[in-house]
């Protein structure tokens, strides 16, 4: 079954986990990178490179995000060099962030240097970010406009977000792959990220809804699991931002950004209450256990939302 | 005393330690970058980071090149990437090159960068490359001409050297502040590095040999330290390098290269019986022990250099 998961960082890399060990190489997951920087003179893709990490097997399980046995040589010594080292990067993941920027300066294409990347850690699902272009998310807060990685790990998510845009979004293209493999999806799959900042940009890139109606239109399923559990976010500040930009900070609110999108809406058993409302946007609400504690859970939820995706196809 | 010292590597990033104990921050070291290059979309400059360890005190000292107590993680991913890491980085070298990178990149000249590099590290002295532009050391071999660093370190100085030459040269140029420093200085030395590629390239800047001459006319003492005791290099290819390009392989041969550029030249007491033949060539020749096996040592050699070119201030 091939499948495609829309996905941003820790949560989505964890549900695209689970959905590689049901389908293996034909799973696709397409990555947001507005949430990249450059650092050091060095093109970050915090995003792309959680779900490598977490595909190949190599991240850290603790923190969610970078490599385990990670150690911090380099950023003690670029600290030394008066360098800004709010955004912390280890040793052996600036490895990644060096070859990637050799190889986009030698002129690769981001869609080539992740694929590429992901095939050398033995990733058996195609990476693949959601553009080649560069979009930058920012957040406006009380202090004004800030680029998302500054709000998000510098100031640790505290400024209230007002408004959020996608910059550069206008001038960016669905690379021919990212199409090809929608055109080819079985199944389509929103992954447990934030709806506003992390799916939210891929749906932005001109042409990305386009591509997925026509493949609903075709018949092929579209399941979103929700990222909100109980009224909070398990990670990140999806829970806070999501009620300061007037959505309602819950699976039902996730649920109706996506209304018109998705077949079916995965929720916790948590907030099985909800299900009737998310019922009654046109979704086939699935209630199950969400919370991916390991491998075992995530295999499970995957399996799952495929399901899911079967009884929702047309 | 200003002095201005003229260096490569880890034979003169020694006698450089040695002088900066003498006069700290009156030392400027001019460091040959000819045998800088590319690795992983990085500019590493060998000789310039030799040095710049040394002084700081940061160094490995066992291996002269390199920091102490260093960590080879990025390495390791790197070659997973499939990256050539013949020429071995590090992980808190890998910081020293990224930021130089990210510099030059952001329009900075290697001057600038590397006198900032060097003072976060605390180096008291001035430490500067011989040049801003790109000159690359190549040398002919019975494979054809290779790239200093792949002759070097990834074919371990096994080809046979029949010609050098420095690419670029011709087009590169003494940054003001190097001539400004040769301008004050109260002493000037040549630092027991290869006279062919770490000294050599240094002379061949355009308008180098013109401001050493003009000092020297002026009354600065030129002094030359030999790289060859007992007709061995101390540390690298010097010796055989001598020998294929027709130059006598001892510290005779090296002095007849300085012939005419300098006033002093100190040789080893293994090359005792040389000093007759080294005078002979119209410079004042100093017999000492010129081994540096410890911080005393180099701080003695340095203060040996000191007092033979007072000694030979006209």
């Amino acid at each position: 079954m091939r499948v495609v998961a829309l996905a941003g960082g820790v949560g989505g890399a964890k549900l695209a986990y689970g959905l590689q060990s049901q389908v293996g190489s034909d799973l696709s997951v397409v990555v947001n990178t507005a949430d990249d920087l450059e650092r050091h003179g060095l093109r970050v893709c915090p995003d792309v490179d959680t779900v490598m990490y977490t595909l190949s097997g190599l991240a850290d399980r603790e923190q969610g995000w970078g490599l385990a046995s990670e150690t911090w040589n380099a950023s003690g010594m670029l600290e030394r060099y008066g360098e800004d080292v709010w955004f912390r990067l280890g040793d052996r993941d600036l490895a990644t962030h060096i070859v990637r920027t050799a190889r986009l300066r030698g002129g690769e294409l981001l869609t080539d240097v992740t694929m590429r990347l992901a095939r050398a850690l033995g990733v058996s699902a195609t990476i693949m970010p959601m553009t080649d272009d560069p979009v930058r998310t920012q957040v406006r807060t009380d202090d004004g406009w800030l680029e998302f990685q500054e709000y998000f790990v510098h100031r640790r998510q505290e400024p209230v977000v007002h408004e959020v845009r996608f910059d550069g979004i206008e001038r960016a293209v669905v690379p021919a792959r990212v199409g090809g493999e929608i055109g080819f999806a079985e199944a389509i799959v929103m992954a447990p990220s934030n709806p506003i900042v992390s799916i939210g940009p891929i749906l932005a890139v001109p042409g990305m809804r386009g591509l997925l109606d026509a493949a609903r239109r075709g018949g092929t399923p579209v399941v979103a699991v929700s990222p909100i559990v109980g009224g909070r976010a398990l990670k990140g500040p999806a829970d806070t931002m999501l009620a300061s930009l007037g959505h309602e900070a819950s699976a039902l609110g996730v649920a109706r950004i996506y209304e018109g999108l998705v077949d079916a809406f995965v929720l916790d058993r948590a907030d099985a209450a909800l299900a009737k409302d998310v019922g009654a946007l046109g979704l086939q609400a699935v209630v199950t256990d969400t919370v991916m504690t390991d491998d075992a859970s995530r295999a499970r939820l995957a399996a799952e939302v495929l399901e899911a995706a079967k009884s929702a196809r047309r």
